[in-house]
């Protein structure tokens, strides 16, 4: 067990970077000083399939780090505090030429869109037509992985107004706006994956038609009502739709790692932690630019 | 093209057995008097990329053999004729020692399961755990073939009363009612694969959480308004729900072979012609094991 002080997070509070101040006598592959991450998980069995297997994630002892109630009976609180003390294993190296503010939301946001990715062949397989559903926190790496993986992307949003922001900023190749029936159409059958990281309500037809034959659909997205599933363009596509829950330890290591090489990191605003209430509300109108992040150490000029 | 007499149908007409009267100077793989079928496949457009690699089925210029208006535009009938002429593409022969009335449901409900349980590996990799949802013309033909492929399976039903049936006749290992909360509590995280082959409306909540991690459900039974798809069981399991839709022409031919072998075939209730009102009657409350076969030859003693 190790003490991480000085650390950034995500508002939500489960991606949290910090810098190490003391180390358990029994850690061996962290040191004070050392610039680290720590997501989702606080704590897993380590005796079933998938704790071996590093797919601690699935694992269904599994112990979040907020909002959750640990085994000892304590909640927790994830990165609301100037401490975090956790167990090593569930901890990640941050590469040095990563910003910890623009790093901590890939602890969640980034893994969860590099987990399927890597189980869609995406790191090794470039040229692929990769779509996105959803340009906010999770759509917004998504695009910066799938480009610097090499790939040719589609975003596809509900909202004409970010086609400027795909195309140009994160240099998307294609947006196509979901209610547009006529650009929906002449999209049929082109996009070989598609992450949907859309958590509000909305029926999959439109964008399972977007699939070429044998083609992946990804929820990432978690909405809390069913989604809509029509079978036909599910069935005469021949198509998926898969889930991913963000990533087991050594894959959150891995991405952490890939994104230090082509220097991927999330688009942030930074606030101190009197200004929490403000961005919950402006949280609540989807207003921002796509994380909050708190530098809760206060060693951030902002 | 040649012709196709004396043959049995199922009553829904796209099941189709009989003997070739006549054969096209250059058909070279049948010949008259050979016992063949036909299924849903009347004519794709031999160029695109699944016709070239055998699979017909997705082949967006596909046409049926029922129901639909040809490219000529003619109406499509099925077997609801005392001859047929077919393409011998979309023909495929029947093992001699399967009969013509309980192999011609084969030719849909057979090739429907028997494709995604081939894209499943259910073929080589025997002592997996197979569920299959419904116990009807898909259901029981699936069960037939999962457990002829080595793998321990269990029926899932809303019907208490299939039990026996599941079990006892059709030798299934396991049964559970989908609307008994507590058998699905004892059943979650227990299958590899899952058909699901029901037609009417439900959600897939519960049956996705029978699966284990990375276990995948295949939709065949193309209810025609949406599923529901809860995402926290896709998520939380990284499971797949996948659609599948009938099989190519060497893949049908391929599952009578391997019908042959096995010596699977479907239950049906025989009728003649003249009864097909009363099958359709019937049809409509559920009330058949598991399929129509009309004797439009009347060679079948009834």
């Amino acid at each position: 067990m190790f003490c991480i002080e000085r650390f950034m997070l995500h508002i939500c509070r489960h991606e949290i970077t910090g810098v190490i101040t003391k180390v358990g006598s029994n850690v061996k592959n962290f040191k004070l000083g050392d610039r680290v991450g720590v997501g989702c998980l606080a704590a897993s069995c380590l005796e079933c399939e998938f704790c071996k297997n590093s797919q601690e994630n699935y694992c269904d002892q599994i112990q979040f780090t907020y909002n959750g109630i640990f085994w000892d009976g304590t909640i927790t609180y994830g990165g609301y505090s100037e401490m975090l003390v956790a167990d090593h294993r569930y901890v990640v190296h941050v590469p040095d030429n990563l910003p910890m503010d623009a790093a901590a939301p890939l602890l969640c946001a980034g893994i969860t869109v590099f987990s399927p990715m890597k189980d869609c062949q995406l790191l090794e397989s470039p040229g692929k037509k990769v779509g996105i559903v959803g340009l906010g926190g999770l759509g917004h790496v998504a695009v910066k992985m799938a480009k610097a993986f090499g790939h040719q992307v589609t975003v596809i949003s509900t909202s004409p107004s970010k086609e400027n922001e795909a195309k140009q900023r994160l240099d998307a190749d294609y947006f196509l706006v979901s209610t547009d029936a006529k650009q929906m159409q002449r999209g049929k059958r082109t996009l070989d994956v598609i992450l949907d990281t859309v958590s509000a309500k909305h029926s999959l037809g439109p964008i399972l038609e977007l699939l070429k034959v044998n083609g992946t659909l990804v929820v990432v997205g978690a909405p809390d009502r069913p989604i809509e599933l029509p079978s036909f363009p599910l069935i005469f596509g021949k198509r998926a739709v898969k889930g991913s829950m963000t990533g087991g330890m050594k894959e959150t290591q891995e991405m952490m790692d890939v994104c230090g090489k082509h220097n991927i990191t999330c688009d942030v605003e930074l606030i101190k932690p009197d200004k929490i209430n403000q961005a919950l509300d402006r949280l609540a109108r989807n207003d921002v630019r796509y994380r909050f992040v708190i530098d809760i150490a206060g060693t951030c000029k902002l």
